[in-house]
């Protein structure tokens, strides 16, 4: 360990409990809950044997009235939810972790689409245009009664074993609507001045403490103003706050408290973004302070608990990435961490399908069901076989690494490009982009240190160079190419759209090859939703286009909404004079412009003197249709298997194809290697 | 029973089995799968015991890479998947039931988010920009694989005791993209002609039905085109498809094969609106037919058994909100018939909630977990008490009938106006939203019924009035009020907003005091986002205002999406000739306008000669506060408890407050009726 980093590995006391080192993982969601309950313990498990001192587990309702379907927060509403929850604790114990668990209440931002029950809040309010309404403003007995629930889950999570048990405020949820005078207009003890605006904070912070105290550490979260402010919340009268619930906490987890600026991604927030708001905290307390910032660097956090900043560092997205993250900063392999990109595809895939998974790292969410381990590897049963793994792109990197950690004598991967990274050669140059290049960088220093892996650039494989190359096992991973040929998602193919001539252009060939329509107006046209037609835009307006983001959706770029990023997007690309047209679809190209329909299906034409189709991708799969051909020419090559991996075999977002290049390596040694192994799934009792 | 309707009620072969009428509940998703197979058994019993003589559960899939999360369909994956569905299966048969099972693959269309599968489709295609990409192209051991997953499915189904067992086709999924020359351009054997195209379709059903089809009914969903058509399928083609299908199946599940024309709402399509074009399945085939329509008249569901346009009335909606529907026919009470209002909630909460309810019914959905039964209910402890409920609207006269059916003595329902129907009274009198006065209409004849039970209109009720009433139970139902006060939700009060202003109204004084802006531009300003603002925008350009519909939303009506009706609600709008102003918010309105601010916060103004705001709600709780206020006057009138339920405590959608009202008189003997009892959840087996 390199001695300026010691400071992260110290000790420090909070309450009761003492946090072995400063790494934390804060509580975050990831949708397992309680209907999932190994899995959530095998997701918190790994984390504190890799070396994080404290591990919450997801966000815990413990009110029937604050329940979050179709998101799925921790219920604990009963001795079963404790039951079901304390394998996290107990799975955290084992490995020398604190299990925290953060209790909330959701107040106006409830759904309780499952539950059906009112919505309370401090004041009749919508937050929300939700099927659920308004809220019920609560009365005294509201207030006496969600006090008790708290005190009741408190008492529930010691007795499971939790050592941390936290007041949740920050986030917008009911301890913050109490302390916003946007949201709490109430006239009684709890509302008006800072006193009575803290007084349910402040009240619930003592019955928990005098219920619980004794036997675990007391954390709340609480929000600081950040970048766009809070709403109703004055930074100064949180620090007061603060001040007042000192003598009560035992470690203060601290963040600016809205989405999207917490959890910002990289694209527009660089590591550490929060500090300007977050450090002021110390000015309010001398209690342990946790807080986040997408931390990967040692170097930074250490300065930061030196300086005691903060006291713990916190992280949510950079535990995912690396589970290990702690460990190898404590062995000084700080070349191995496997950094976040900040590009919250574990945010999007846990909102979109309450299934928490990463773009670095293809176990995270995988550790119960498919019994990933993201450090460990079993060795290959068929391990003498050679195997050729042909295109260096997310997919292929990816299973190229976990092939030869597998133990594999010989992999070779070779990619017909002068450097690896497939399709992240062009992604990461995209404006905003940089850090999503971190997928490749990872990768070439885990395939640089593989003995038994060879990396083979500028060299482009024939089949017949593929059936002379001496691997018994080929996998191919020639990933995929955006279409020039005006086919695009659900509506009919575009008249003119031919990708040779002067005017129209993909992706690949406006980053890879320069192509350039001429001096003027150009159209990019996106069917595709996310990020690349928006860094293409940004890309041409840079260079001094007059860029017009032509999009069939209703919104620009809705996928970026699931990332937390679609606003910050949308007034990113409007401040860079970029012209937006929704609800577009696109049906001629020529040299004049493009053609089409508007959302009622009226003419549209707009003049331009080029067109960037951002429509669709299509499999570079000639290669494995040619090899599958051609048995008689596998046989006698002595090929006894090939496989696709990645977008070669279906065009998919990085993660997903990192997944692909993962699973297959993992289970390369089975009997079908193409069909994943059915998973663990948790049941019903019956 | 009325004699004409005695066709309705003849046993019917199909296949193996014998179906004791022609009332069949058609598949359709619950949310509760497999991960609530409790209470998705007596979801389906409910439909049985009420006398549909089949019922189906949730699609159903077998397949790892065709899954819906967060979407819920039933997972048929494996031996203790068929175990927990297997529970439907037997609840049914408890009533004399047949069970069916939709078995589905959904090729392009899973989003196979918690799987991570790579979907599969006859033709590499990306159907929805979703984070799953691009799909495989599906080789020959895909198919034979997938026909193979098929029989073995199948062979569960039967094993676990399913009767019908089912090939789905319709909705875009597998079978019907292999159909699709838009969707199929395989040069195989499985793709060009039509033959080619229904390969995978008809060998997959011979399969199936060699493998059970001496023991279960075969059946399969088919889409037919309906106004909009279908992708790449012509209704010529699909007759000939039937055709040769025919000999292998025994019933066909025929309907408008997409989303929203099936399933669509009252607002656009009347009852048996798929007629023209599912009734020409009978040129095809003399097997059994079933189809739906949203039929709820016994008389047409009559005539169309009796023309043999089909052989079996099928249903999803209208048995939601009445599964006693063909009991209540067969004993001629027609009257009693709780109708669907075609307003879709059941599958708008079913898809943002995973929980299926309806408008009418409060008892959907609400089987297991609330022993809730549609038509059964216990006498109340205290059915000795007198109850006044103040407030004739959804809540009011739900409560108010449920007590009555709960056995008190006397319970009165009051209201000032001079008829019930509280919010129900105009919102019905909205364009397109006619149907929805079945809410009035069912209760009004439970009401008249109830001999326990007196209504009384036009009778405003004071403080005093109520504690003069004589009652010892106060249930205060008096609703919600539009703001016309320019409070509006996350964003700062409007200035100028007074709806005691000339030009300023809320969508009430529209609607029930005639106030109107003077002739000219109107603007309606929406920040509710569902029916209330395109409902009165509508009201006025009927009466020839230059309608302007501004909304904070970056759509127009994102609710109405959720029902499925949001196309062609927008369509519907422009074609009146109103003008849409997306993501704008207004802060401030005077005698020439309105102003605000764009998406990007530029300044944004019109002008009008009036302004609606539909921004939110006020509950209407005067009474209900000055009552608790009063403890020494309640005790001194004899009244014993007051709660308050809808929009009185918390504005919500018409289907919640109903629910609330339902609620508390189902609960109102214990011991905190204003709180929710706990429900039975089915927990993970530890």
């Amino acid at each position: 360990m390199d001695p300026r980093h010691a400071v992260l590995f110290e000790p420090i006391d909070i309450g009761p409990k003492t946090l072995p080192n400063r790494f934390y993982q804060v509580p975050h969601a990831s949708g397992f809950g309680v209907e999932r309950p190994r899995t959530q313990a095998a997701f918190r498990a790994i984390k504190a044997e890799g070396g994080w001192g404290g591990v919450c587990v997801d966000y815990t309702s413990f009110s029937l009235e604050s329940e979050e379907a179709p998101a799925v927060s921790a219920l604990f509403w009963d001795d079963a939810d404790a039951k079901a929850l304390g394998l996290s604790a107990e799975a955290i114990h084992a490995h020398g972790g604190l299990a925290g668990i953060e209790l909330f209440h959701g107040g106006a931002h409830s759904e309780n689409g499952q539950s059906r029950a009112i919505r309370v809040a401090p004041t009749q309010h919508r937050s929300l245009p939700i099927w659920g309404g308004l809220t019920k403003e609560m009365d005294a007995g509201d207030i006496s009664r969600i006090q008790r629930e708290w005190v009741d889950a408190a008492r529930r999570a010691r007795d499971v074993g939790f050592d941390i048990v936290y007041l949740y405020g920050a986030h917008g949820y009911l301890l913050s609507q109490f302390f916003s005078t946007h949201l709490n207009q109430r006239t009684d003890a709890y509302g008006g001045s800072l006193e009575n605006r803290g007084r349910f904070w402040l009240e619930t912070l003592e019955s928990v403490r005098d219920a619980v105290g004794a036997d675990c550490a007391i954390a709340t979260r609480i929000p600081v103003n950040g970048r766009d402010g809070l709403p109703g919340i004055e930074t100064d009268d949180m620090l007061e706050l603060i001040r007042m619930a000192s003598p009560l906490v035992d470690l203060f987890d601290v963040n600016v408290g809205v989405w999207p600026e917490d959890s910002g991604t990289s694209r527009y927030y660089p590591e550490g973004h929060e500090r300007p708001w977050t450090d002021r905290v110390r000015e309010a307390t001398d209690k342990p302070v946790v807080g986040v910032g997408r931390y990967t660097s040692a170097d930074l956090m250490a300065e930061i608990v030196r300086t005691r900043a903060l006291d713990i560092i916190g992280a949510a997205r950079p535990a995912i990435a690396d589970p290990f993250l702690p460990t190898k900063i404590r062995e000084g392999r700080l070349d191995e961490v496997r950094e976040c990109t900040g590009s919250n595809v574990c945010i999007a895939r846990e909102e979109a399908y309450n299934q928490v998974a990463c773009i670095q790292n293809a176990t995270a969410g995988e550790e119960f069901r498919r019994g990933w381990h993201p450090e460990r590897f079993t060795k290959a049963l068929n391990a003498d076989r050679a195997v050729l793994v042909v295109g260096a792109g997310p997919a292929g990197m990816e299973c190229t690494v976990v092939l030869g950690k597998r133990g594999f004598d010989a992999v070779h991967l070779v990619d017909a490009a002068t450097e690896i990274g497939g399709r992240m050669r062009w992604t990461r140059q995209l404006p905003t982009l940089g850090d999503w290049g971190r997928v490749t960088d990872y990768r070439a220093i885990q395939l640089d240190k593989l003995d038994n892996v060879e990396v083979i650039t500028g060299r482009h494989l024939s089949v017949a160079d593929v059936l002379d190359y001496g691997a018994q096992i080929v996998v191919v991973a020639t990933g995929s190419t955006w279409r020039g040929d005006g086919v695009q998602p659900e509506h009919a193919d575009i008249d003119g759209a031919d990708a040779s001539l002067a005017q129209v252009m993909t992706p690949e060939q406006v980053m890879l090859e320069g192509k350039r329509p001429a001096t003027g107006s150009v159209v990019v046209y996106d069917t595709d939703g996310y990020y690349v037609g928006p860094g293409i835009a940004e890309q041409l307006a840079g260079e001094g286009y007059d860029v017009h983001l032509v999009t069939s959706f209703g919104i620009v770029s809705p996928l970026s909404d699931e990332s937390l990023e679609g606003d910050m997007l949308r007034q990113h690309l409007h401040d860079q004079g970029i012209t937006a047209h929704r609800d577009v679809v696109v049906t001629a190209v020529d040299q004049s412009g493009v053609g089409g329909t508007d959302e009622f299906g009226r003419p549209w034409s707009l003049s331009c003197t080029g067109v960037v189709l951002v429509t669709q991708q299509r499999s570079d799969d000639e290669l494995y249709r040619a090899l599958l051909a051609d048995p008689t020419g596998l046989e006698e090559a002595g090929i006894e298997a090939v496989y696709a991996i990645g977008d070669a075999i279906a065009p998919r977002p990085i993660s997903e194809s990192v997944f692909d290049g993962h699973r297959l390596a993992r289970e390369i040694d089975g009997d079908d290697p193409m069909r994943p192994l059915p998973y663990l799934r948790e049941r019903i009792a019956l």
